[in-house]
């Protein structure tokens, strides 16, 4: 490390402050450091290239810009962007297929809104409202409307089958599935896959959501169709070995289990994983499943959620993770509808052989639009100089809102109160200043980056090997199909450090403990940087390191004391915990 | 409305995208129109004078800033504001009486995050913590140690008294307390005044939290102890007519009714409410309620998280929601400490006669310190370009955290995952360019303009009687005790449209129903703005205008049919909804 790596001594405040030429001093040794950290950033999937953000947004730090409750409504506080995050919204809702723009009487309509967080938060509202919409709730106003106050309430659970219900409320009707136990009709259960990112389980441990690995454990000992024991989430395709991607045959043997016995089903699918960059196959997902919903009366239910008051709603939930996917693949999709014979059209095809995989709101199987809510992080793709994101669900999905705030003006439907007005400006200026076409030049460019990024990789492997440098066992290099990263063998702290490299220990198949790094391709990553990046590897004792702390191997599927009640499981090895 | 107002249309992003000349113009028309909402914004609490964010800050667009994990550990991802963030926390720590700097190993250090929404997501993270502290929880490392996952474990409910545990776990003991039932010690029971913010019952919702009046109701018909029927919220001092602080008596009432049945008690205070600015007493309520917890072994208890494994907490939890008071009163109170012949003692004696309330850290009740955690909007009284704010805690009362992702090598101790990098720098900024007595000065002169104010309104009812133009009941002058803001009878639209107002109806005690807007006296809002704003007032049919939907009565207690069962309240008049 330079000199000027800032330390926390060099922003201490004094009681008495600090003058402008202070701060000054402080606030460009922090940015002097930056600079170096940002040129050099290549490990995580955020994009450093943030185009216009500065020169065409920095006027409106002089704005307290805040986009407190819906979009779609002006509300009172006025020095927001709303009139901005409508077109970003508009401009995701057609990249996604979706019904726009809003309209507020098409049950079909597309809603969303820009998120303060990133995707974390999106999933975190994505799982709540599947939450509320399958487990039967719903806000009600008292009668007579324009009621002063709503009561949140629950859908009572079904009484015992065959007695009295002992609310008076009787259970939802699963179709005419015989199989199905009305006890279970609003206790939805959960499914994903061992990739997932860690900010799922923190969604579902946070919102008291049953995953089906917990049910099953505490009520189904011994029954686990797919072996000996539950897992807590559904394993990924060719295990630790494999892609990253969710093993579809497996979660369609869980998904039925559950299904068999009247649960609402909420599966969360991943669109690009955090560190092998893995796309579920929602597609396939959707075709396995549809049947099993239809089969158990899941695709239309009745829910009498007060007494006397019923709708017709699904019972089952697809949320689509698509924090880094869902901002690239649209324009992918751009690029392999054009004339086969252009250029770009040519250049998607040098990088990708089969269909660009659909994951979005025009996703249908069997006259199904699959999907119930989406999420993308603005950071990571498009680039942003804070965490932004979008959330996106369609009206018909959209449980009631808690209330319309009198105070601001605008109901109160985001997960966020107040929210980051700057954010929608940022995407704005992002999405219009190229075409679509020059967007999807950008996404089909990052494809070859990787290639690139991965064909250095093994070239570098042959150096080292040429000159007996080559540690044993290799570099572990490796990229999941169409991902836009290439994983390989941890280097050393220092070159962590100065690459901003995203770690993690994972198990071989064998049971072998590997040390990996992996890189990103993003559009801050050029050739260069990747060649310079290279002869650091390349350099004496680059993957030279100390023993790293050795995890337990993980089991295939986990064993519990019996007076331990498993909610949720927290792996900490194999996708991005430590 | 002038011609320059921008709509849906000047933002459209077409699918070629547009020129650089074309963004410039539709930024621009933003731009001028946020000029002049900005300039006239007096209704809400959110200071619009950003100091020198602009000058100082906007190199910093050329980042993407992300403090990603614990703001304690650096992690991988190199470009963050993390050195920044912590002299932030440590100077908030002092402000709020606090254990600081951070130490990790002190069980009594602060510990803190810069939150990424304002205090919307502060408040969720301080009522998960909570509850996962008071219900018992905790994440447990599987034997072992250095173990590759972890397991998240409820603490079984305790079984039926006399019976044997289900699951081997026995019930927490809250020490001798003869009346504890302790199929209770692990189910809390949240309580918060009529005049808190949406966002906690969102929370609440969210969270899944029970509260006093929904467990009353089911539990405990006819057994209210402070009237027929359950409120599902503690009754504000004075009712609709007070103001807005929380009624002690009542609270102290319902707190023990649940003590006494072994409830562990989950407590909100607000300091600084929404829409009357009041704070609650926070030191009353703790001198109250200590004695009720130390008679019902509340104080400390045993708990035995996972068999064989116990630990000593407490089994209440005190949060206190300061989004706008936590950022001014350290302030005050440094004025109050000043030298008493000082001219800035002295002006804040001319504003404030009685003690600058206690409401932090270094409330100390019988040795209690009764503050568990504490939550603060920066964009409310400090002024920023997007809603942030602090979460601030105690070590010894944070639950272990989920995991330790090695993918960002930073423990996922805060509620976001990826963390906006900025505000820290906003916050830094504002802090760091006045001394505290600079900060105190401006702190004084907030109270002396809402003085102005205040007086300023009451003169206009005067001019408006004289003219014999004044409303039918008058303007409905009234203000909080040492509240920033004064509420008053709403005006038209236009006016609520061109100054920002933010208007609710309130019913009074004699049960009329009034519409309100307020003004908050931010460092933004200058004399001379609030006499510009008079003379809005003054003009013919500032107070015209058409009958507002008339909301039912709220009746003081809610009867719900046997067969609801009510979650929470989600009242839509007279304190921030509509």
């Amino acid at each position: 490390m330079d000199g000027s790596e800032p330390t926390d001594k060099d922003f201490v405040i004094p009681a008495e402050g600090l003058t402008a030429q202070q701060r000054k001093r402080a606030l460009t040794l922090l940015e002097t450091h930056l600079v170096g950290k940002h040129e050099h950033m290549i490990g995580f999937q955020g994009n450093q290239d943030l185009g216009n953000a500065q020169p065409d947004l920095a006027r409106f730090l002089d704005f307290h810009l805040n986009n407190v409750g819906d979009p779609f409504q002006q509300g009172n506080y006025q020095p927001n962007t709303k009139v901005v995050e409508r077109a970003v919204l508009d401009r995701y809702a057609a990249l996604w297929r979706a019904d726009w723009p809003y309209d507020a009487d098409n049950p079909d309509s597309y809603w969303g809104y820009v998120l303060t967080m990133g995707s974390t938060e999106g999933n975190l509202y994505a799982l709540a409202s599947a939450r509320d919409y399958l487990s039967g709730r719903k806000l009600i106003g008292e009668p007579g409307g324009g009621s002063e106050q709503m009561v949140y309430v629950q859908a009572a659970p079904p009484a015992l089958s065959g007695q009295a219900p002992a609310n008076g409320v009787p259970a939802a009707r699963n179709g005419d599935s015989p199989t199905a136990d009305p006890r279970n009709a609003y206790r939805p259960v959960a499914f994903y896959s061992e990739d997932t990112h860690y900010s799922v389980i923190k969604a579902v441990r946070t919102l008291a959501i049953d995953t089906f690995g917990a049910v099953g454990t505490t009520e189904y000992p011994g029954q686990c169709p797919i072996g000996d024991r539950w897992p807590l989430e559904v394993p990924s395709k060719g295990g630790p070995d494999g892609s990253g991607e969710i093993d579809v045959d497996e979660l369609e043997a869980l998904v039925r289990f559950f299904a068999e016995r009247g649960h609402p089903i909420l599966l969360l699918l991943n669109f690009g994983t955090t560190f092998k960059g893995a796309y579920d196959n929602v597609e396939k997902v959707a075709t396995r499943l549809v049947p099993i919903f239809r089969q158990h009366g899941l695709l239309e239910r009745e829910i009498e959620f007060e007494p006397g008051h019923t709708d017709r709603r699904r019972g089952f939930w697809v949320h689509v993770d698509g924090a880094l996917g869902a901002g690239i693949m649209p324009f992918l999709r751009h690029a392999a509808e054009e004339d086969p014979h252009s250029e770009l059209h040519l250049a998607l095809r040098r990088e990708l052989k089969g269909k660009v995989p659909e994951f979005d709101f025009g996703l249908r199987v069997e006259g199904v639009d699959v999907v119930g809510s989406l999420v993308m992080s603005g950071h990571k793709w498009a680039g942003a100089p804070f965490p932004c994101g979008v959330f996106m669900t369609k009206n018909k999905f959209r449980v009631e809102p808690a209330a319309t705030p009198a105070y601001t003006g605008s109901p109160d439907t985001t997960f966020a109160g107040s929210r980051n007005g700057l954010s929608p400006l940022v995407l704005w200026n992002y999405l219009a200043s190229r075409s679509v076409r020059g967007h999807a030049t950008a996404a089909v460019a990052a494809l070859r980056r990787t290639r690139y990024l991965e064909s250095s990789l093994r070239e570098l492997e042959d150096r080292l090997d040429r000159e007996d440098r080559l540690p044993e066992g290799g570099l572990f290099v490796d990229r999941s199909p169409m991902a836009l990263t290439v994983r390989f063998r941890r280097p050393n702290d220092e070159v962590i450090a100065k690459w901003s490299l995203s770690c993690q220990p994972m198990y071989t198949n064998a049971g072998e403990l590997r040390q990996y790094a992996h890189v990103f391709a993003m559009p801050s990553l050029t050739e260069e940087k990747i060649d310079l990046f290279m002869e650091d590897l390349f350099a004496e004792g680059a993957f030279d390191r100390p023993e790293l702390p050795r995890p337990e191997p993980k089991s295939a599927a986990t064993a519990f004391a019996a007076d331990v009640h498993p909610l949720a499981l927290v792996p900490t090895v194999g996708r991005g915990f430590q």
